[in-house]
């Protein structure tokens, strides 16, 4: 399917995201990033790539494991990718993972723990990145690892007692989005490398539509036009600062995790739905002064207390571009075009670096480079070359 | 004392500290923040003193306390400071005490557990707040919980084992700067209250002392002119994000904690000491761009990770213009009052808001306000408070 918008753009769009995928962002990580020594990736680097910190997120070894291994699966068979994604998923496997079979949060360039967090995205992302190893390898050890993953994910992220609450759960019970919104995108992912397996009692489409269905039930507002961050066990809205915050850039990515599993379903109601999402949270987060997605905003809009929230970071522009994107192409509303247009060329306008290539990630309100920094503990080759790819396939009828 | 510098500026300063911690930050929180119904004091105040979330904050309880309980101790024995005092004091006591002796971090506006932190700053800030308590009313009982809560914090802080670390200690021991600093500050602060008492086998002074020498021998660097947040057990640097993060308003409070406490018992060895932490950090810390102080700089001028970094925060600008102002009494040095008159300059210029009293506390790097909060749940009545009345006294020569 194309639109005016598109067709007006295709070529601009393509070089956007096809080539500076190719051509830029992936070799700068396989350049700088990738560990040549210890295995794994270095991603806390400087402007010119260079390392400014040895210290490994274990995170980011599992997305980057994902990223290598999905451009080596599904774009072309580069022996570099693969090795990329190899050498994330080994290091996952044998220099991240604790006695318990828990991941750590971060650890040393060798692999000596550092951190060990309470949560367990540690292991949805390494779940996606031992599944890409399956699916470029055939080795079954990818696959059992993958699902052992997922189902150390679900089990911790949905039966009570694994993860202690930060909040006591006798005085304000909560659930938050951020748990289904991985459950949704993990098994997404992880279908694509090993198909429609069952974990834990259900299969893989099973939990994205039990994701889907408890984002819809708990946590969109249709009377409050909001997508909520945090709740009670029955969607409850707590009048507090946790309870208010919202994080638009998070949500718009939650309304195309939706809004492709509602496509690939059929599903008109959900796909709605996911539109909704977009809708709310683009009205909530633009920043008609300045430009760009406000990090975090109030429900009600009063203050918030994350003093960064006026920031603008590089990944919730990427999420806004992949929805807004998907959501004219499924819909052919010219509203998604002109969304897409101005957050599309805000986010080209502020964040690449046209002098040492890859993005920077963090900006001002005004727009303006807050840090040098390349990549960080939370800033990897993830977010914007998943946009690209993403973007590039849809570009291309794909998706 | 007195040098060309403050007689010039002297009235004008007392208007900023004297008159505006009496006729508008004081009453403020009276009017606004002091809880009537539950008591304690709500910190999570919008611009006009609106309340915007009633979760309490522990910590601010205790310094609420300290701060109303100091005024109408030091400064003149009005009953609605007393009652504030109090009123914070017997919240803590009764409605922020877990059943193991230790404080909550957040609770409800009645008192119901929220936040349990491994850490124990809550109780450093109830040991000041129960110690004017005591002060004010000769009620031993205020006494021995003050006593109770010190020994819990130097329990805690100083014997391996209370504290979960939270980065793995066998392959990276660390110590933090920031208990040393709050051991040295609760103990002089207490010594104010009840006098040096043996508290876990040393006096406070022998506490305040521990805490400088540690400070000077594992955080100062001579060589690299810098007051390290956080090395190894020996002083070692790491060379790593957060072993390379500077945050210079903090190292300059602790420069005037160290130099008070070098001033009370003369010793000129280690008085020089603090105005080299003082001098290192301001050189560190000062934005010659745009004015004020950075929150976050790296050891070796390298980007930092926390994105936050850039922000200039209410508090450090408060450290700074006390410890300029004490190191320019303690040496009538004009190299001081030029330090002092710039960060006060910038500070007056650009914190108080001049339409609805008080001040804003986050700043972005070009000092612009970005949020309209008058208080969260690290914002309450202490740093600013605090600043003015440590300066008035200063000025009075008292101190």
């Amino acid at each position: 399917m194309t639109t005016p918008y598109l067709t007006e753009r295709r070529d601009e769009l393509l070089r956007c995201y096809r080539d500076d995928l190719l051509h830029d962002v992936m070799p700068f990580w396989l350049r700088h990033g990738i560990d040549r020594e210890q295995g794994g990736v270095l991603s806390a680097l400087g402007r010119r790539g260079e390392v400014v910190d040895t210290d490994k997120a274990v995170w980011i070894q599992g997305r980057a494991a994902w990223m290598f291994g999905t451009l080596h699966n599904t774009v072309e068979r580069r022996p570099e990718w693969l090795e990329a994604s190899l050498s994330c998923a080994r290091f996952l496997r044998d220099r991240c993972t604790a006695p318990s079979g828990k991941l750590y949060f971060t650890v040393t360039r060798e692999g000596k723990p550092l951190r060990m967090r309470r949560y367990v995205y540690s292991e949805s992302f390494a779940a996606i990145g031992y599944g890409e190893a399956f699916r470029a390898t055939g080795e079954v050890e990818w696959r059992d690892r993958a699902l052992a993953a997922f189902d150390l994910y679900v089990k911790f992220s949905r039966e009570p007692g694994h993860i202690p609450p930060k909040v006591e759960p006798a005085t304000r019970p909560t659930r938050g989005i951020g748990p289904l919104m991985i459950l949704l995108v993990t098994a997404q992912d992880l279908r694509e490398c090993v198909g429609d397996v069952v974990v834990r009692g259900r299969s893989l489409t099973d939990w994205a539509a039990v994701a889907c269905e408890e984002i819809v039930q708990f946590f969109c507002k249709p009377d409050l036009k909001v997508v909520m961050e945090q709740v009670g066990p029955n969607g409850e809205v707590y009048d507090h600062f946790d309870g208010r915050l919202l994080n638009p850039g998070h949500a718009i990515e939650a309304a195309w995790f939706v809004l492709r599993e509602a496509r690939r379903r059929g599903d008109r109601v959900l796909a709605r739905t996911a539109l909704d999402m977009l809708d709310w949270m683009w009205e909530r987060g633009w920043d008609r002064e300045h430009g760009g997605l406000l990090y975090f905003v109030d429900l009600m809009g009063k203050p918030v207390q994350e003093y960064w929230h006026f920031q603008k970071f590089w990944w919730p522009h990427n999420e806004a571009i992949i929805a807004t994107l998907l959501a004219h192409l499924h819909t052919g509303d010219a509203k998604y075009a002109e969304m897409h247009r101005k957050v599309h060329d805000w986010t080209y306008a502020h964040f690449p670096d046209r002098e040492h290539g890859e993005w920077f990630g963090y900006l001002d309100r005004q727009g303006r480079v807050t840090t040098e920094l390349k990549g960080n503990m939370w800033k990897g080759p993830f977010h914007m070359p998943r946009q690209k790819l993403v973007c590039w396939n849809l570009l291309e009828g794909r998706g």
